[in-house]
């Protein structure tokens, strides 16, 4: 590997090597950049993942392409070949490869305020303007990002990156090798008032968020605390940005939650779960294991099957809300037909009656 | 009371005591933790509103129940009970005590950026990497936790909480017990633009927003400032997280939003009024008092009589939208139905012409 | 102009005079602030863009109009009117001058962190607690705010505003005269994952993020890099609060995106399209120039005529929307009337077969 002004260059040779891929093509070729397919730049690398991208392969020098060998006879094509069992796997690892690595450096900076008996390893790294409360532990090689606040006896595990704004509140728990992006805010207090005298008093939050291993969070996402007990995102658990978790909800195991989507306060979600973008979940409500909800659907009720697909407001099956949709467009000739029907009904029967 | 590493530890005596409750059971057992009823942790206190979750009751040691009197006389139950009156409110009381009291210290960090003519009480916590700019007003006994900003001529009253990195802009005014959660934006400029030859021209956004008192706003939330005049935030409304409070838009005493819903510029919304998460309130809308927009639906005109509930895209009364969906779900039936009718029609039009 | 205790004050003939409007009355009232046309405050300035708003005009002493001609006539009306051709610009205009204009001081905290080699003019303004990273080049007027945080060989071009609590993260590229509101996170790691062996696994997010020029992106937004490539923000788009911008969405010039909205991974959307609160854009979807998507609706689909207009969930045209909703609202009549229909045809089909 050398550099150019900052940037990772490496041989085809290089990078098939590193993936276990042959070559057909160039293997002296020098890729300065990965890039999308579409993008056609010199000295780029990109995959093929799908035949019915093949027509973007036409025309373009001095690139590579990363594929499976069932592309490898197709005589137009020009590019360099990398080929390879698994693209997708072997996409990965060259794209660290070009995301090169920043060295963690482990250091504390000495403009963030650390409270005294504050329990970390010497391989930590804490950037600047943050604020560490007392009582607060954190594990190897974790990162903690600039202007981040870290509550009074929160834990937070190995290898964990909390981002730049990120604010943890007293006493939730992060397990290992999470990471939790900018401005998200865990552990605020929940949504939960009793309405007495006409207005609403508030009941305290006592609980906490327990955020276990491998777990994967976004942007200005909001996770609050439970009321009571803890509001709980279990292992391998992926969530997009601007979500809204309330209190004492419980996200399953891998459970994929895209952006925007909500679940309401003590609500249960099965491991394997799908929510769609802005899918929104009430409150004490349990999804089966594997249900998968499309974007923007309501869920009302428990959904007590699993691996089903849902659509709607509120949900109907899937393939149900797709028909009977497909029937709403139709309603102004649906009606018509009625009424024709309702005309010659009458003309019959005056008919009839004569 | 007594602590152990950092523990609030209390007897039930001393806890029925502060709810001014009765006990059935052993008065000297100790709790140690406030539990939701399903965990069976030993030394918890739990509470009992429902006679639905009675089922949780059962085989439990060295656990005490919070309940009503209702209760008392089921034989199988082994739990020590503390009898009140009124659940809620005492589980509200016993949560504060289980709270702790971090006493407040009024500090104000000296990482902190204050400017000269800032006016507060010597009773005013100012966190760390907090700017504060001039002319601002902080009442009695208010905390400005970390990263938090608060612009030129900015009020705050007494016995608010702004949390860590709460941004709030230029001739905001903050009511008296106030709370506003980590990461939330007040008074940022609205989204006003002409569109003229071809492009969007930013119009000044030169009002401002007012909080009354009692007000509670979660994390994450966005309340614009009034392109002129005020956006109005009036006392006791609560709004979750991630919430979109468009310009020039008036949420009236005790409105209760729940998240990721948004009011669209200039709308009003009556005292009392509840939103439904993820709900929309399209701009120039006036809802009355009292009404309430099941979660996700969309206002897109005035409502104009009070205490309704409502629900769809757009909106119908409650029981309609139920009464169409229950329909929109069998359309297929009824389309068969329809066309069979037709088929029926046809054969005794064809059999009368013959 | 003359100030009191920080208030900018002019009288109406100053005020005509920046507008190039003629008077029709007091032209030496003073005006202390401006106001909406329902508050009627003394010594105020407000405009009359539509006459509907005309009984606003009524008994009001010690106030001036911005109006058309068209208004000159009207007898009852005593405010003092400036009159001028086009309000909307004439108001932005006096907007800005009571804005006053804090004069940018172009100071660098000593309160932030900025590496040894990033390159700005002398004419910029960073605030407190600010980090930027090595490589980072800051044009000419732009302001960095508090609490910001630029990454890694971030560009930012001139006159641009970074608010409060914006994290833009390395290689993404800001253009010339662009704001970005407080909290914003730009270039976060895109929702990538591939599922194998039960787990999701994480795609290297390694793109950036490129927003053009006169780009204005309000509070709380998300915008993902690219996983390759780049996510882009083309120049004149506007984007409100909370919206969600997936990694290697291409945003067209002038859309304009109202807030909580949300789009999905790799979709394309056209010049001057506009995107109601609260819509939600499939991935891989494209929309086609000039399309306008109502609020809340879902686009799952490619969109490929132009300058339509589109409703529901997912879209119909807006028209066919309304023609079939307004239907759905009558269901439970038209299945009586089927229900009806079919019990005479069974009378007569009886009556036949006698």
């Amino acid at each position: 590997m050398i550099t150019e002004k900052n940037r990772i260059i490496r041989s085809v040779l290089d990078i098939a090597a590193a993936v276990g891929g042959r070559i057909k093509g160039d293997k002296s070729l020098v890729i300065k950049v990965l890039s999308p397919i579409e993008s056609k730049t010199a000295n780029s690398l990109t995959f093929l993942s799908n035949k019915k991208y093949l027509r973007h392969l036409y025309g373009v020098n001095n690139r590579a392409i990363l594929c499976h060998d069932d592309v490898i006879d197709i005589p137009e094509i020009d590019d360099t070949l990398i080929i390879v069992d698994d693209v997708y796997a072997a996409w990965s690892i060259i794209q660290k490869l070009f995301q090169g690595n920043d060295e963690l450096t482990f250091e504390i900076s000495d403009r963030s305020v650390v409270a005294s008996n504050v329990l970390f390893s010497p391989r930590v790294s804490i950037g600047h303007f943050v604020v560490i409360e007392s009582g607060v532990t954190i594990g190897d090689e974790t990162v903690i990002k600039s202007n981040a606040y870290i509550g009074k006896n929160v834990s937070i595990g190995s290898n964990v990156t909390i981002g730049e704004g990120v604010k943890i509140f007293a006493d939730c728990k992060v397990g290992d090798n999470v990471t939790i992006q900018a401005n998200s805010v865990i552990g605020s207090d929940g949504f939960g008032y009793h309405f007495i005298d006409g207005r609403y008093h508030k009941i305290p939050q006592t609980g906490n968020v327990i955020i276990e291993d491998f777990v994967e969070i976004g942007a200005n996402v909001c996770i609050d605390r439970a009321s009571i007990g803890s509001t709980i995102i279990r292992k391998g658990a992926i969530l997009d940005n601007l979500i809204q978790i309330a209190h004492s909800v419980e996200v399953g195991e891998h459970v994929a939650i895209a952006a925007q989507a909500g679940i309401s306060g003590s609500s249960k979600i099965g491991n394997y779960v799908q929510l769609g973008g802005q899918a929104g979940i009430a409150g004490h409500v349990k999804i089966a294991k594997g249900n998968k909800i499309q974007a923007q659907s309501g869920v009302a009720k428990d959904i007590k099957s699993e691996n089903g697909k849902w659509y709607g407001y509120p949900i109907l099956s899937y393939m149900n809300y797709l028909r009977s949709y497909a029937l709403f467009k139709k309603l102004p000739e649906f009606i018509k037909r009625l009424q024709y029907l309702e005309k010659r009904i009458n003309q019959m029967s005056e008919k009839d009656s004569q």
